[in-house]
């Protein structure tokens, strides 16, 4: 699914791309991926040269990584898998070139131990579909050189993407971990007869998933505190991080941490009042509203 | 913020607004709140009749309450306040009319306790802003009836909000559940220096935030698992919720929870087929970034 994602971008971005994958009828089944792909990417408008007929698929590793200029793992979640796979790539690719993983949370660190040229390694993590979701989330691992985690971020952006470089190592990257908490909560509830699936869907595409395209989490609770911002909703709901409104237990909110939220916030927001962030915040659901037919 | 925000709805669709509010300067506030909304409101469409002259502030509680058809409760969130403000409120309204409160997370059943009509008070949760955010999450408390719970959603529907009906008292409610374990997650890592405030919004923002608001984060992840949907999906990442990749320690998945999960997907799914998922989210992330006009 990723790496197939991946190939369709790259393509659709002007590049040839050269895909190797050792799996049960693995070309036909990249080439569907890349083919379902493919008209919502013609949509978003093709760069010149850009054609499927530049997807190789090649059955030898060392081949597949022997000319490339970069090179984009996406191989499935198991971290042994992982280690292997870019111990045997680190050893067919030339050393200056820059080798991602999509992990989508394994630490670089743990998963370079066995490569010649651990520094020119990186993750570079995207969503799915990575033909269609702007992130990737760039960050190296303990003998990474700053420089390949430069390169990497700098190629992804001239790709198109939307790119946030960590400046440190934490499983899960950032996304996923806000993903994940969000998840494992569904499962609970799920598990406890507290919720359907269907509710919990209807809930965020009615609710809350509304706001978090336009602003994300923390700019959207900016806004949940009046003209006060997020200090007065700090100090309004601040003590409902006690309450067992979810499973996940809340940090102190010590009057450090509450510092950090709200002055990180205020430079997030820049020279935009709470009005105009209200106005942008309307503006954006009502246009994600009316661009999916609700309204 | 609340309060105003159901003020402002409720006059758009064409209703007359009776408001009371205790706190200093709270009518003028009230009138800025409902200032801001109406230009949204007004490019979504007002009723026939929809007036902001059709809301009338009342320094009296019992004034204001003796005439309602309808009342929101939408005071700050304190237990031994809403329990007082909603014992007051029953006091003074005619018996046969439905209260609703906005607690953010509050059982009923732990509010209505002082009330002599336990049996007409719901919690009806909105979502800010209230005027443009359709969902609206209805529960009773141990005392409320069913008829009441039934009343008040159909309500919310007919005035044009989505509506998700809880069988189950859970504090938090859904949607609240999910966003705050995103929420406490975010700000574990802001605590721990592992993320920014704008790094974790521009995850968010051009992350999963931009899948949410179309399938939900089940349906989401049903995708994940590529022609094999949820099952494949909770089969090939099921280990890595025993990942360190939030600290929300995630249920065990049994063969129960996984089936349930599973089926439920399926069920909400329906007819469509796994492409038609994918075809259907594609154009919804497309028409999404259009709409914020990033692409």
């Amino acid at each position: 699914m990723i790496g197939g994602g991946w190939a369709a971008y790259f393509l659709a971005r002007g590049y040839p791309v050269t895909a190797w994958d050792p799996g049960p009828r693995a070309e036909q089944r990249l080439r569907t991926v890349v083919d379902l792909a493919w008209p919502a990417l013609t949509d978003l408008g093709l760069a010149d040269g850009a054609s499927r007929d530049n997807l190789v698929f090649e059955p030898e590793l060392a081949r597949a990584c022997a000319g490339a200029d970069f090179v984009q793992e996406s191989a499935p979640e198991d971290l042994d898998l992982k280690i292997t796979l870019l111990a045997d790539i680190d050893a067919v690719t030339p050393a200056h070139v820059v080798v991602a993983s999509s992990t989508s949370g394994y630490p670089m660190s743990d998963m370079q131990v066995r490569c010649a040229h651990p520094e020119r390694m990186v993750v570079g993590h995207p969503f799915n579909p990575p033909y269609l979701i702007p992130l990737v989330e760039v960050v190296g691992g303990r003998d990474t050189a700053a420089d390949a985690v430069a390169w990497a971020s700098d190629f992804y952006r001239v790709c198109g993407k939307t790119v946030v470089t960590m400046d440190r190592e934490v499983p899960g990257f950032i996304a996923n971990r806000l993903q994940e908490a969000l998840w494992r909560e569904a499962l609970h509830m799920i598990n406890e007869g507290e919720a359907t699936v269907e509710q919990i869907d209807a809930s965020i595409v009615a609710g809350p998933g509304l706001r978090w395209p336009i602003q994300g989490p923390m700019l959207t609770f900016h806004l949940a505190g009046g003209q006060g911002g997020m200090a007065h909703m700090l100090d309004h709901f601040g003590p409902s991080l006690l309450s067992p409104w979810t499973r996940l237990v809340a940090p102190e909110l010590t009057p450090a941490l509450r510092d950090d939220v709200v002055n990180q916030v205020e430079a997030e927001a820049g020279s935009r009042t709470i009005n105009d962030l209200i106005a942008e915040r309307d503006a954006g659901i009502i246009a994600i509203q009316r661009a999916l037919g609700r309204i």
